[in-house]
């Protein structure tokens, strides 16, 4: 596979020229931060990204993980590659400063764990869900458990990891069993098994501490019984050291399509020691005040996946030469023309780039809003939140179905050598597979989308939103294509309204299609406003590749949304018509 | 995975209401077969594929194959099924009774292939390539190498092998280098080094005849300098029997994504001997004969994936419990619903049912118009050739698209357990993603399609295809359903003439979309057409399902034809404009 090089041309534009950072960063208070900082700590990033992770990543599919003696073993390098990484304080961006942390912008941030997804999927993962761990203890555990826990695990001395699922609970999580019952001293006593548990254990660490979900004794049934503890593998000896082992242990791991790198742990319980973080019974509250961040951040995974395939079929695409093109020979000293010069291949290619840039720029949006968000008050921050709830399963979904899309026109472009194993374009696309349907498939996010965000909020989350694409467009330079762009934001705000008097019925039938719908327009406002702000820069190339790209994305992709449009807008009745044996009559 | 169960009832319908079979057959003189020996021949062969075939499918898959002293060695069990299907018959299917073949209609033999490729499509590929070859060695082999060739290929004693690819020539055949030297004796000395083999070597048979691409020393360069050659693997000795090995030998198995019980081998010939077959450089016109079989097979690897898929999704969907369908309680004695019940879940299903079940009835319909072409002359003959050629490509490149897409939401049904290797889900969707790749990229098939069956044809495929659905739908009962199914070909008739008259760049760069333009138009004229036959019939289970299925494809998935059209239409300036550091501005 040809050699993963960081996107840092992109990058500074979006960072400097279209989220223009300097002046979100001082209207924010954070006077420590700018864009030139930004710049130096995203190609910092990528070096770590492309010297110490990327290395890794082919050898980790064909190791994989083990299991011997109850101790996962993870392949080579991976450990010694982690603690690179927290040795160079990578894992302490997003951490709180009073516990080690960096506190550094999420527009600062987002662009390393993207990096990270394309180098290496399998390995970024444990990092991924260790933050989605230090969000949990930070915002709901006691000042103890804080004291014991948090700054190691916002270093990365500990990782962390979330134990929802069971065989019998899935995306219904109201249904799930694992046991927590109290102990004297005000601890608990965790019973119970966990399945696909991501990196439940490894050889990393000297610790790891569990976020479990459980049920108290006296817990009412269904999603308002569930609460959430804190269970380290090794309990903690007074020093605060690692000490005692804990009853608790990977009883096997999962074989998997692809992530093989990743250890997917089965999780036994055996009356471990636990202590609960936040009150009692609201522990799916508690996860949920995590939840836009690990949704978004499996987002990223979608778009990290799509870049490395982009950059692999861009660069074989150019050295492979078959056939001549047919708008004319291209290169007379040779038998034949690189293929990239054929308007198929082209097309693939610009299908993964529009669809690659477009997705970061959604994903630096969001970081942008996750900045005012986090350092903002009032109605600022309350339209930030707004904003994130309802991107929040677009990013999730439609990155990651764009992901696989994209992953697989990667191969497509290799022709046969993209099904074998050695050229790495079949891994990028078995790995990003997982990402559609972990933390809530896709199927849950468009639920999300339609239900909660959009025909259920008593607010008008999607006026906000509404808006904060509306500013972009209004930020544009070139009448002609602001217009086309206000259109078209127009266009889904409309559609949108009518699906917002949707039965819960017919939104449940069209909440698919609606959150592709919504994704196409919305990345089409993107790439206007990208080409747009491009043209006023001082690149000539980036703004002529993004003036041609956001041509191509509004020629041949844009169309998509009259299929999604016409599919959404039918009722549900079709959908539930087909009754039992109808379905298979075999 | 739950078990394969062959769909007979569909099949029953297909045979013998949709296609007429009884009608057809005395129409082309072949009194020796009905619709009651077709469904006992389906009947039969679904049998086999259940029992023998399809268990060997997952383990196949884990242990894959093996290079070990040159010799391939194949997954437990492969072969002694193999012999199973030799013994019984069904290699000699479709071969000429003068070499012991049966001589079966296509409209038999091309449901069992089906089946076969839905319970374990490595072990299909084989016997499928076995087919290609009795096809060039009865089309273009002289009288002696079918003497000693022909009987023991169609038996199956043998199996065939096609060694085009190279290196450095893939959809560019004319890039190959593999040479053919004269003996005295008049056989040839090949010398060369191929790759992408498919069996290229194994453990079941006592020969292999391989049929190989190579340039004479006289050759004149590109395409117009290729010739075939049959190359076994052990030469004949006097009484015809596999005696001296020849100087030919696999030298590496590929690592694939999928179809790992399947030996994909490099073949290295280091002078082996070798006869031709057919004329002196025109071995590109030799395997363009068969290329209309072969490329049809494939696309039958993405029907019977799409219906393998569709079978365990609809089992898992009917049996896990998750949370309250969103149309009421449909399971009150339970702690939760199918999933079957959620409006988003049937959503997926139908669409794996409508693009599965479509397929089915385009692959029937082919196989019709293989039977007539075998079996007429002059103008039926013709107008049958006409039709195979226009769909050969829409059958390759849009039955295993549509397979990838059904495959992958056949995971997404499963949730998280989709991504695990032993519910076989995860499987179907890496195995059938080859059938995208070979015998012609689906890129190439779109090339196919809209450059020499549509822009250069100088007869009529176009409107010779368009007949032979307009057939169809003059045959229906509704005159609503038909009026609608008319007036989407003529919008598909007519939106093809406007492409016909494309420049060679504009059709390039519209092809992939014309062809699946093409695709669910069709399909979408098969509905209608199946619907209206079914409630004809005497089965309301069936008809019930027919008509919402149909109900189902018109309304959510024909709107799809929307987006490619609008896609298609658009000029190639727009894929062409992107010139170099445009692409990547890293």
């Amino acid at each position: 596979m040809p050699a993963y090089t960081p996107p840092l041309a992109d990058f500074t534009f979006l960072v400097k020229d279209w989220l223009k950072i300097d002046a979100l960063y001082q209207s924010l208070g954070l006077e420590e931060f700018d864009a030139e900082l930004a710049l130096e700590v995203i190609e910092q990033g990528g070096k770590f990204a492309t010297d110490v992770v990327a290395p890794l990543n082919r050898e980790g599919d064909e190791q994989g993980c083990k299991l011997s003696n109850g101790q996962v073993v993870t392949p080579d390098g991976f450990a010694a590659a982690y603690q690179s990484y927290v040795d160079n304080g990578w894992n302490a961006m997003l951490g709180d400063i009073e516990y080690g942390g960096q506190g550094l912008p999420y527009s600062m941030a987002v662009p390393v764990h993207e990096m990270l997804n394309s180098a290496n999927l399998s390995w970024r993962l444990t990092t991924m869900l260790t933050e989605s761990a230090v969000l949990a203890v930070t915002k709901h555990a006691s000042d103890e458990l804080k004291a014991q826990y948090l700054e190691k695990l916002v270093s990365g001395q500990w990782t962390g990891t979330m134990n929802l699922t069971e065989p019998q609970a899935g995306s219904d999580l109201s249904l799930l069993s694992t046991k927590a019952e109290p102990n004297d001293d005000g601890s608990y006593k965790i019973t119970g098994s966990k399945i696909f548990i991501t990196a439940g254990d490894h050889d990393w660490t000297e610790n790891i501490v569990h976020m479990v979900l459980a049920r108290l004794p006296d817990a009412p049934a269904g999603v308002k019984g569930i609460s959430l503890f804190l269970v380290p593998k090794f309990l903690l000896n007074d020093n605060g050291n690692p000490g005692e082992r804990n009853a608790l242990a990977p009883s096997a791991l999962e074989k998997k399509m692809g992530i093989k790198a990743s250890p997917t742990c089965v999780m036994n319980f055996d009356g471990a020691k636990g202590w609960l973080v936040g009150e009692p019974h609201c522990g799916l509250a508690c996860m949920f005040t995590m939840m836009n961040d690990a949704r978004f951040q499996v987002g990223l995974e979608g778009l990290g996946a799509s870049e490395a395939s982009f950059q692999g079929a861009l660069t074989y695409a150019r050295e492979r030469l078959q056939s001549r093109a047919p708008q004319g020979v291209q290169q007379p000293d040779d038998k034949a023309d690189a293929i990239v010069y054929q308007p198929d291949i082209a097309r693939m290619l610009l299908t993964q780039k529009a669809l690659t840039e477009g997705n970061r720029a959604l994903a630096m949006l969001y970081a942008k809003y996750m900045d005012i968000a986090h350092n903002s008050s009032d109605e600022a921050h309350d339209n930030a939140e707004a904003i994130l709830q309802f991107l929040t399963p677009i990013c999730k979904a439609f990155m990651t179905d764009t992901g696989l899309e994209s992953t697989s026109l990667g191969i497509q472009i290799f022709g046969g050598h993209g099904y074998i194993r050695e050229w790495g374009m079949e891994q990028l696309m078995r790995d990003v597979r997982i990402a559609m349907l972990y933390e809530g498939t896709n199927g849950i996010q468009s639920l999300d989308l339609i239900g909660r965000k959009l025909t259920r909020d008593r607010g008008d989350m999607l006026g906000i939103t509404r808006n904060a694409f509306a500013e972009l467009v209004a930020g544009m330079a070139s009448g002609e294509a602001q217009q086309h762009a206000s259109a078209l934001l127009d266009e889904w705000y409309q559609t949108s309204l009518q699906v917002k008097a949707f039965s819960a019925v017919d939104a449940a039938g069209g909440a698919c299609d609606y959150l592709a719908y919504s994704g196409y327009c919305l990345l089409g406002v993107l790439w206007y406003s990208m080409a747009d702000c491009a043209a006023q820069g001082d690149n000539p190339v980036l703004a002529a590749g993004k003036q041609k790209t956001c041509d191509f994305y509004i020629q041949r992709l844009l169309p998509r949304t009259a299929a999604h449009k016409a599919a959404l807008l039918e009722s549900a009745d079709t959908l539930l018509a087909v009754e039992g044996s109808e379905f298979d009559y075999l």
